[in-house]
């Protein structure tokens, strides 16, 4: 099974699971931005009737991962495992949320790489026929994050230019195997044929308003270990997303790529740059897990579903600081995870 | 590769994936409790001579995924991924243990049923050869954890006799593929054979003094669909061993499985109950990811080298509460996760 794996990072799936459905949910103001037709459903208001922020992140997700059993016509007990994170401690909007839901848990925690984390287990599990139906899920909310990881929401305090907001969204993908499914969806089928592993990277950024700054080093350590270890460059891709880095991270990335001699500036976005509008106040772009969760499973997935997109890496990037390692000085540790997504059965 | 899955819940890993090599970490405390010799590294000071407790619990896991990997006589480049967690938000002690060892990272939270997340990962990474080496580890301390979610340490407040001890201690596991593995390790080989993946359940309970009754629910399903789905009975174990359920959580488990058909009377126990002596003044016993992690690493893996211990089923346990969750009036969600361990080439 040696061939399951090329370098060290990246892991290879050659029975292809298939990403069979997707379900993406985006906050009010997601909702408002230039990405507003792609989400699956856009909440009315954040707090969808819950007594408490955390309630509410925790329906929004469990609402998604409904979606998404709804829209591929199964039964949530096929799903034999979720592999689920967030950002809130203890991981308690994916406990509670799966707690309802009788579905074999997983919990992960790669900050906002996680969408690319529970892809990457997703996909490793339906594989090697661990699991039929496996899935990958990821949330984040803004009242939720901007308390526990920031000031008082009623604060309503100042921000530099760099910082940028937590997505309040989510997305969750069905995986299944591949042989044998009749598919039910209709467009072009959307396989998981690998990913890319990432290391921790801490250049010591230590500024929390500054998180594209610090984890954009990270996405260009994976994303150069996944050109390498698989001899692609960027131009084997229609698109290189990576998952939250905003404005200033991003070209970060363009740059420190284009030195070691990997042109990005042409099939390259930024989840985080894509979901606000200009005139949304959002300063450098969104953050969260939510952000390249909503994007990869609604505007991502629907452009592959439709053809326009064949060839897709995704790879969210993730801050791993608390508040703790932040009041003790500490710096901030970025990773980011790469999976590959095509809409043919591509080898490595 | 249906073959890799029984029922539901329950993964395969039919290439016999090999705990190569395990490394334990005890806390003081710990290391003078029944236990001690069983650790290969018990700690002076839980300090460390680190600034704070969250940095000697960071040391303390790196220490010890460097002890296993120094024991195996390996380089740590050659570790592909490492699966790890704790119980410090953000994943705080896994996050900055890693970050100076460049190895790929994933990281778990499954609150105190992390080794056995970690564990069921590692295997099914190496098993379907996405991975030569994998790292399983889980650690947890005492005073990172005491403070973060019950009081701050110089409030020396009383418990209830109830309550458990969080452990002081992690584990590091190293797996790695058993074709062509020469066996640098003397004693019996320990194949990783299966494990059975937990659902979160919730039976109200909403005392956090009250932790092993909390658990012990999840415990039992997960031990339940174990024996369903394999067909195995508690008898075909030499041992079974719950992570961290205490006195209360231990006996609920032989009542509750009793009364289900299983008896769990002969061959049945708890590593919260193992770790401390009755002298130790720890309550219903030892809590934390470090208990099972410690347990595993040390008693256990130990045990099966020398051939004392033949087929175990090891089934950490997590209650996945959060402070904010307590908080705002929540229950204590349980889950559990079984691994299946054996000096044999024990098919399922």
């Amino acid at each position: 099974m040696a061939d399951n794996k090329l370098g060290r990072q990246t892991v290879t799936f050659k029975k292809f699971p298939q990403i069979y459905m997707a379900f993406s949910t985006a906050g009010k103001k997601e909702g408002q931005g230039p990405l507003k037709n792609w989400f699956d459903s856009v909440l009315e208001d954040d707090k969808i009737g819950q007594r408490t922020w955390e309630e509410a992140e925790t329906k929004m997700l469990k609402d998604t991962v409904v979606g998404a059993v709804r829209k591929a016509e199964i039964d949530k007990h096929e799903i034999d495992v979720i592999f689920s994170g967030d950002l809130i401690n203890q991981l308690m909007s994916s406990s509670y949320a799966v707690r309802e839901m009788g579905i074999p848990f997983l919990g992960l925690y790669g900050a906002c790489s996680t969408m690319s984390e529970s892809l990457i287990m997703a996909g490793a599990f339906v594989n090697a026929g661990y699991s039929k139906y496996a899935a990958a899920a990821a949330s984040s909310h803004f009242c939720t994050a901007e308390r526990q990881f920031r000031m008082p929401l009623a604060h309503g305090n100042q921000k530099p230019p760099s910082a940028q907001l937590t997505v309040t969204g989510c997305g969750c993908a069905l995986l299944r195997e591949s042989e044998g499914a009749a598919g039910c969806c209709e467009g072009k089928p959307v396989y998981v044929t690998g990913g890319t592993i990432g290391k921790i990277v801490d250049k010591g950024i230590n500024d929390t308003n500054m998180m594209g700054a610090a984890m954009a080093p990270a996405a260009v350590d994976t994303i150069e270990t996944h050109f390498i270890e698989t001899g692609r460059g960027p131009e084997y891709y229609d698109m290189i997303f990576t998952g939250d880095l905003g404005k200033i991270g991003k070209d970060i990335v363009k740059d420190m790529l284009g030195k070691k001699g990997f042109d990005m500036t042409k099939n390259y976005e930024d989840c985080g740059c894509m979901i606000y509008g200009e005139d949304q106040d959002a300063h450098s772009g969104g953050s969260g897990c939510g952000c390249s969760g909503s994007v990869l499973c609604g505007y991502i997935f629907k452009n592959m579903k439709s053809g326009d997109l064949k060839n897709v890496l995704v790879v969210s990037t993730g801050a791993l600081l608390s508040t703790i390692s932040t009041q003790q000085g500490e710096s901030i540790p970025g990773i980011a995870h790469a999976v590959a997504i095509s809409t043919e059965k591509e080898r490595f």
